[in-house]
């Protein structure tokens, strides 16, 4: 499948003001699939509408790589896709997150009723995407490893490790836990490390 | 009635990235009715919910300035509020805006269904907001004054005059047409003016 | 001269937290000079610095729309360019604008001196760049429209126009001062509208 | 010595456009000393100019986490603050960072010159701070344990963990490393974690 980026995420948090947070969004492409990696959330629309040349009900599939608002709430829109999601995401109490927040968590999967398919780790998706499961962000949170055929092998570690800095960090040794035993054994075998919050980063 | 600011809202607009501005919200209450000024965009709720200690469907009443999601899409949260908006929001075709944004903007038309009170201008709400039709950003926009019980007189000018640097524009007389005239008249009568996407600005 | 967009600007100001609205930057070169307008602030000299592949002491020029840090402030980064600047900078206490801001603007002032050329409005500079003076944001701001050798003629409206907002405002009339008349009769001569706020408009 | 915030930090990344993260500014006074710590960067100083009702010239002290722009840059604006920082900074080619980072960083180390005060970790500085060298997110980084008068003790632990998002993945075990473990440890002896990029967090 062919690999393109729709938009490159970004961190903007000034507590008590604004949690506008945003993911990187990614699509997926062959002749029978559209599919959309972490659609972001609605404060960035505008800004994927322009770049994404396929209209919303011909996304057929939605892959996760967690439940958190501001890479999954945009799955709203796209109501004839297949949501592809780790099954944890069933554990939670959305709707006790907060009297806002939670309603915004419990819409979302509502929105979701009669068209989800969990993984578990392992799996190898349209023979193009393996999940790795990485409950180290979130329970739910998972990486993926993906084959393209226009740029390689590319690794998306998720929130497990957001930014350039963090990778840097990972890579120097100055983290030297689990996450970064795992992200340095995928980057191993990786043409480009894409980021849920920054651009980019070619291997080599 | 008793006036509250709930968020100060700000400017973050960073094209082909995020659309992320974000409106002011504020309260006016008493013992009868918890009304809503903005209620705001969705990437702000959890910093509006640590400041809102009202439970979301105690809200009986929401004013908009306009229908901008920065401003107004936060309503689908508070089911029990009475929307109070100019007559003008129902010439648009909302699902015409876009294939993504369209539809964020008729869930949220959709969602007021059964709960609209339209105003034209001229008219005092509550015995507290005279609503001010000034139709400069777009065709429903209103200004509001509002004769608090804490703050005294407060001039929301809206999106016609967003921040202090829009706001000293005109008092300076760097803008002179109709927009400026309107600003300066309200102003004279105002102890504070209150900014869609800046914090107050005391007069005198 | 050939014209390049080497960042894109873009709104950001959340009040009592950050002021980080930031400008656009620009260069205009031939086999003679490399002219930067508007340098922009130092947060983003990382990404300028990405996309200027330009020695700094190379810049020849810096031509400023007007005196803020947001667009001015990286001047002092480039020690061999000649300022160009509207002559009424000079009537300004720079170190009175406050305690800390005060410094940073008398900073930059001073890393000027001996290499500021100032104009009055109306002058053609490199043959390529016409000075339009509009006192309506700042008493020193100018608007440019230049002559480019791959773009065809553009117009810089500057601060007095930020983004395409504004622009669209002025355009459908909602604006009508003199601001608004200076907008339009150099956007007819146009084909492209650039913006110190937001990505570039192309006339028709 | 009695504590006070200043700023509270943010964190705003969009690679490409803009490197706005910029870090909370703290003050410790008493009768004979005024002391910030990290000062922060250039883009917030009219928010700290008004929250800051000290005149520059009398800060005596900078304590500084690390030699990031985002933290440091402001020290050139207080000429007459001795620079506590770790031995460590030394040890750096600033001017090799980059055309225009470099500059940037070599401005602000020459503005330090003759009031250095250098320490390596184990000091109590003022008989209020204990400085904890934690060289994992540079090799200059410290962490600070703060005594406070009127806080209680207040533990920072700067650029290793700076946000409540990260703190809380620690506390729920999901970063296990050396890190995890300092910010347990002073955590447990603190009223207090405050953040370089957040707002604070109440022990218990």
């Amino acid at each position: 499948m062919k690999f393109r980026i729709i938009l490159d995420g970004g961190l903007l948090t000034i507590t008590g003001r604004v949690h506008g947070t945003f993911s990187s969004v990614f699509l997926l492409e062959d002749e029978n699939r559209k599919v959309l990696i972490d659609p972001g959330h609605i404060h960035t629309i505008q800004d994927i509408e322009e770049n994404l040349d396929i209209p919303p009900e011909e996304i057929t599939d939605i892959v996760l790589t967690h439940v958190h608002l501001d890479h999954a709430y945009n799955s709203i829109f796209f109501p004839n896709a297949t949501i592809r999601i780790h099954e944890n995401y069933k554990g939670k109490n959305y709707r006790n997150f907060g009297p806002l927040i939670g309603q915004a968590y419990q819409q979302m999967v509502d929105s979701w009723e009669g068209r989800v398919e969990t993984f578990k780790g392992g799996e190898k998706l349209f023979n193009a995407i393996t999940v790795i499961y990485t409950p180290y962000h979130s329970k739910e949170h998972v990486s993926l490893f993906i084959e393209s055929e226009n740029f390689g092998n590319l690794f998306l570690p998720g929130d497990i490790c957001m930014t350039k800095i963090d990778f840097y960090d990972i890579m120097r040794n100055l983290r030297t836990d689990k996450v970064a035993e795992i992200v340095k054994e995928w980057t191993e075998k990786s043409d480009y490390v894409i980021f849920t919050h920054d651009t980019p980063y070619k291997v080599k």
